[in-house]
């Protein structure tokens, strides 16, 4: 008697803090135009950190009972009777937004802001697995020259691509709010795509430091008292013609737009967990400023900007990723990024 | 013995409400580049009624003792030694944003942001008179078949015109929160920009008929309860996909940004008086919105575009001026415009 | 025994001029990803006309045996298995652009500009037939307001609306060279979208007077000697912003250059049959011109647009289409557009 | 009995070949909006060496009688009477394009496509002589930090940083045709401002190997029989993204155009002789391809883009000025750039 395939998967099984490692779980379905993928190498996101840490947001948006993860690398393994191009054994990663395929935005290069997204390892079964099922729409294939450990975290990365390219930031003073993980990226990116003065501010000096190895200029704390006056004084006290907002903090905000140069670009990717004051005459009427709301990443446009300017080696982001652990050591690789040890967690799963 | 002429002009003589009709005040000194304007009509802006009713702005922004107005057409009268193409008799209006001229929003075509501006009628004295001085570079020759109460009243169309343009409405539905001057001017813009459906809101139910009359295509009271489900109904449950802010009202702004459609614009117009609290993932972030801070008029680019308008016949904001008269009568021009009987008020000059 | 059902198609059979009436084809085949549209009306675009004549460009084009036509409306009679939203019944339009799907362009919104594009009717088989096969992500459902007439030339009518938008007309004057059946839809299109001046130029007086009709301002013969003189005067000595060149005739081209204003937009649609000597310095250089070539549709930006403008009721081309024929009876549609009597002719499919 | 003050001047007296040493020039007049400059360093353009050899287009534009030149710093000696900002003392270069300032594009920030503008050394005397008379309004204080040497050749610096940043390079690939003196600035700066890979083509092979230097990644002899076939290699057989076309050449344009990506931007600063046959269908329109014309500076924003990219560090064109000469070793330069020893040559003016 032949038993069904099972594979290993990381679960939210319980309303509560952790993640349960569960070795066999039944391979996720795939449709028509759907590909299977053989899971190689998964990303730890701190939004993979909300969920494990089961905060307000995660227990009001997580379906108990999904397998979480959204950033990978893996091979083709199987494909759905009405693919098109994708090929077993092809090596990809993939856009974990999955959009509806008909809307407005989904029909005009903007799936990115389609409102019936569904998100692996948020809204459906994600990547912490031996498997993932995605429509072959949403495969990337990743060029030869490009490590797993690199393809693993195109997620994030095209976050802060997307930021710092629909902000523009060629010849152009940028202030960096906050220099996580895509902080950090967004400051590899912009050294790379031709910015000038390059401002990091955050309130952890270890990352500064980080952020001023990676390209940055001037690295300011974010809770210096007269943090405007500094950031100002670092453009010829004109402020920076570009804002990158990656905090989500609330005064971080507040004081970006205060610096930020009249006629500049504000792109705002930081979430706040609570409603913002701002003072718009002076932040963003009289000031003739630009705000960009980001969102995820530009389908596809945003990948293949992450794929130019990784071939042509002006962009460097190996030294981000810090730790490279099995995936049953997924608690620890969770312990390591809330004590600060790690930036970039990849797991990899067998 | 040959005494030196004198003109009429209205002051803030006091730091209290009304205005004082002053009938014989020094002539204003020209320099090498500028030109003196005898000025014919002007008309009286919302920001002359809060230095009229002398408000807190008001009172931490105006120097007493100033000559007030700033939206004006006259005749040039007199012309500084280095003046260059400005001939005496030439009709004119012309820019009240006075930029330094040597910043690089001046020097790049962006003087509407610059840092240094000094405002007629708010930081210098203004056209409430019968003489003004202005420098040639600030100077609007009025073309001949534009009459003189519609080319009084430029500044204010140059912020309608500044935020239409900016937002872009061609072929894109369209929403007009707050429907005084500055918006029914942005109704007939829009309407003559190729806007396609126009949704406008405000709490007066007249302004709202008249915006229809105008060419909007939905009004809506801005109290509705169901208000944004009404906005997206207008629009095919999709929301406008631009907005174009002119009320100021905190709860306005917040409900225009939640009707938005996903990838809209926002251009904002209209001050609150103090700071607002935004959803800014909702608002802004997922949606991948625009917003553009809308400050004056572009220099000269607006200004371009109100004559185009103007003189292909798209644009008639004649109904628009519901009030002309004499200068000494202004005290009842400001009583038409705060009890609502008045749209736009012009003041002849005599 | 049962036959396989057969259908009417207009097929090219010989290397020669006209078309071949076959009552007994088969139906085109559908894949998984495929609809089967029921074709009930077809427009005749230029290039039908084209491959009617059998000229240069067809005989190294079009492959002897194909189904022709390219512009149609039709009603969804069966899907592929792996059809995801469409539905028997629907009514459609359709793109028949056929992208690759899997290139930089097709995967960025830019699909009409994919290099291995197949269009049908050109590059296989078309819908001057009973039957239509199609992608399913190229249907494009017609929305109930808008009559099968209109819905049947969504092809020309978007390549006039992409060559509008893409340039930009919203408060600007603009030159329309040549007003054959995408001329006058820009006209049309034009005034909608807020263009100021129109201004149109060609051969044929009576496409001018038409032209009048739908909006535009000004009409100029394209021979006339001081052509480039009339245009500026139009403009006030200034020359349009905005060039739509729709007529692919040299001397019209560079006509339309030298009457360009100085930063000025260009977009090209209109195709010579071979090259263009231009002035590059006088022409596009020192003018500071952009020049856009436009290709095909955007899609699906510029089908919103079109749904867009028809349903707000700006935009009215109904009296383009001035003759509606059985399909037995194109030959006699084609002599109508041979013979200038028609401007758009649309084939009623049994 | 005082005499006038003189100066040294490069004048050309004749119709002919070669320029005049001229030791007893009176120095030119300053109008109330005027400042006087000792002029320090200037360079030799190219535009200058056809006046030198008094080519076709010399012959029929300039002035028998003119002093030459148009690239250099020096320092403000005298000032007008109305002038505002400007200091005598003040270390300045200047735009050598002297705009009307009253049409739409000098009042709209577009001054470098002004219809009625003067030339430096072209249509009035210029700066190979002790002084020059310039107005304020296009005078360009020079940041301390800026040797003489680099701010002597801010013009064609200038056209190089107008044409990459109009183009747009950041994160794209490059081909840039010609790799003159601009061709080679344009070069570092596309690097500094984050283009991905920059291919250059030229005819010279020592001028190809400069260009390896200051940042290209592949150099192609424009002469090649694949030549098309080697760009679209060097691209992974996509083309590049842009084309910055500084040769000139029409055969050089046409493969410029064929190699160039669908989609893709081409600006065109280079100056074919005589008009360019395209082939307009392939070249532009199918391709849907952005052609910019591109003309001198924007006034001024390519001028703050040059201190911008100077000032961080990211851009270094020290290695473009090869020679240094006495004004008086005028024909000496000349010869160097001739016999292509030099690439840029800088007077020093005693």
């Amino acid at each position: 008697m032949k038993t069904s395939p099972t594979m290993v998967a990381l679960k939210k099984l319980q309303a509560a803090a952790g993640l349960d490692f569960c070795p066999h779980v039944p391979l996720p379905p795939i449709g028509p135009r759907d590909v299977l993928i053989r899971v190689t190498h998964a990303g730890i996101c701190g939004t993979d950190r909300h969920i494990y840490e089961w905060d307000a947001w995660s227990a009001g948006r997580i379906p108990v009972g999904i397998t979480t993860g959204h950033e990978f690398v893996g091979i083709v393994q199987a494909l759905g009777s009405a693919v098109l191009t994708t090929r077993i054994g092809d090596r990809v990663s993939g856009e974990g937004h999955i959009g509806c395929g008909s809307c407005e935005p989904c029909r005009t290069g903007n799936g990115h802001i389609c409102e019936k997204v569904d998100i692996i390892g948020i809204d459906r079964d994600g990547c912490f697995a031996q498997y993932l099922s995605l429509p072959e729409s949403n495969v990337w294939p990743v060029h030869r020259d490009i490590p797993d450990k690199i393809a693993a975290i195109f997620d994030p990365l095209g976050n802060a691509m997307h930021t710092v390219m629909a902000a523009g930031v060629s010849g152009r003073s940028v202030l960096i709010n906050g220099v996580g993980i895509i902080g950090l990226m967004a400051v590899s990116i912009a050294r790379a795509a031709g910015a000038g003065t390059i401002i990091v501010s955050d309130v952890d000096p270890r990352r500064l430091e980080l952020a001023k190895k990676l390209g940055a200029t001037t690295a300011i704390g974010a809770a210096e008292a007269d943090w405007v006056k500094q950031v100002r004084a670092a453009t010829n006290d004109q402020g920076p013609q570009v804002l990158l907002e990656m905090s989500g903090n609330p005064q971080a905000i507040r004081n970006g737009f205060a610096a930020l140069r009249n006629g500049g670009t504000a792109a705002l990717l930081g979430l706040p967990s609570k409603p913002v004051a701002l003072d718009l005459p002076n932040d963003i009427i009289f000031k003739g400023a630009v705000v960009l709301g980001i969102n995820g990443r530009r389908m596809y446009e945003t990948w293949y900007q992450m794929e130019s300017f990784l071939l042509s080696g002006r962009l460097d982001i190996s030294s981000i990723v810090t730790h490279v652990l099995p995936l049953k050591d997924y608690a620890r690789g969770f312990e390591l990024m809330q004590n600060g040890q790690a930036i970039k967690v990849v797991l990899e799963i067998p």
